[in-house]
Formats: structure tokens, C-alpha cells, sequence
């Protein structure tokens, strides 16, 4: 298992734990891009977004009511925020488990891509 | 009714369709950001990623794995691509109608904040 954020969920990297339960996973970036950079992962390995189908939706759905949720905690929700999941090289995807960043805390640029 | 995607999804605005089903739209940027800018967005009106509960998330889950299939068919899987969705100001929300955006086709910046 050479997965970082696998190794994060079974406790052998430490992380800074913002909601757990047992079927997600969040925790501060270690190289926030905004005043609030939380990722929100699937504790069942998912390799990426691409990965995502019918069958594992209902997960990926509660892993997404559960970043509402934190971004409300973080009081994020009046000012506003940003949901993202880069894919594969072409976005600079760089670990290989699916995660969804939270973004916020500032005016976020507005180029995107 | 002012939403401006309700009224595409009403036929009353034209747009450039990808995928349709009884649940979900999905319809190409009309101020493309990168190659490949495609939003998908639920036919159901929810005002923002913000509303995203675990009532709605079935939904919600639905739009995400009908996006990877069509970052699929749109030959995006190989080089990737990033999937955004942006809640309120600071993210630069435009149209108050939750929407996720696929971005792909060329190497896309780092920077996503």
C-alpha cells in the first residue's frame, strides 16, 4: 500500500483531522492554496473522479453533503467557496486516491483552469 | 422563473447539449475556459453546492458519475481534466443554479484558488 492518503486513514501519516466518520475522511491541506484548504477523501481507495459510476455514487454522495457541511463548520458558506477535483496529469492530479479540495476563506481567482 | 439554466433546461435558451436524462443536463460552456468546458448541472433547481444535503445527494451523486462518464466519451480520461463547482462570491458564482464544471483538453494551471 504505497497510497499517502491511504496511510493517513489507517493513522501512519498524521493529518490534521477536520470530520471523520466511517466512510470519509477530511483533513487541512499541508500546502494550503486559500486561508481554508480542506480535502475530503473516500476511506474505501478510489483511484481518482474518473473512477466514479453508479455503483459507488451513493459514497461520493455523502463525501459531498459531508463537504457542505464542513464548509458551513468553517463558516465558509456566507462568503463562499470552491469544490475541486483534478483527474489525471492534465489537472496535476498527485495522489492517486480520490479527494475533493475545499477552497476558501478569500476571493478566489477567477480562472479555473 | 430568472434562472437562467432552468430556461435552458426549459428549451427557452438555446444550448449546445451533451447529455440529457430525466435527472441531469449537460450543455458546453458558452465562454470556454480551457479546450474542453462542459457544465452538468441537475434539471432540479438547487441554488448552490451549499444545498447539497443527504436528501439531494443521491442527485448530486448521479450528475458527478454522469460527468466521468462524459469526460469519458469526450476522450478527456487519458490526460485528465478537473471538475469545479463554485458556491457563492468569493468563488465568482455567476448563475445561482448548481452547476459543475469539466475542464480539460490542455495542461490546466496549478493554481485553482
Amino acid at each position: 500500500m504505497d497510497c499517502i492518503f491511504c496511510k493517513i486513514i489507517a493513522g501512519e501519516i498524521p493529518s490534521t483531522k477536520v470530520y471523520e466518520d466511517e466512510r470519509v475522511l477530511a483533513f487541512r491541506d499541508i500546502a494550503p492554496m486559500a486561508p481554508t484548504h480542506i480535502l475530503v477523501i473516500p476511506k474505501e481507495h478510489i483511484p481518482s473522479f474518473a473512477y466514479i459510476n453508479e455503483e459507488n455514487a451513493p459514497l461520493v454522495a455523502h463525501i459531498l453533503a459531508v463537504a457542505a457541511k464542513i464548509a458551513r463548520e468553517e463558516g465558509l458558506e456566507e462568503g463562499g467557496y470552491r469544490i475541486v477535483s483534478n483527474c489525471g496529469d492534465d489537472a496535476g492530479q498527485t495522489v492517486k486516491h480520490l479527494h475533493f479540495h475545499i477552497l476558501g476563506g478569500r476571493k478566489l481567482t477567477l480562472e479555473m483552469a
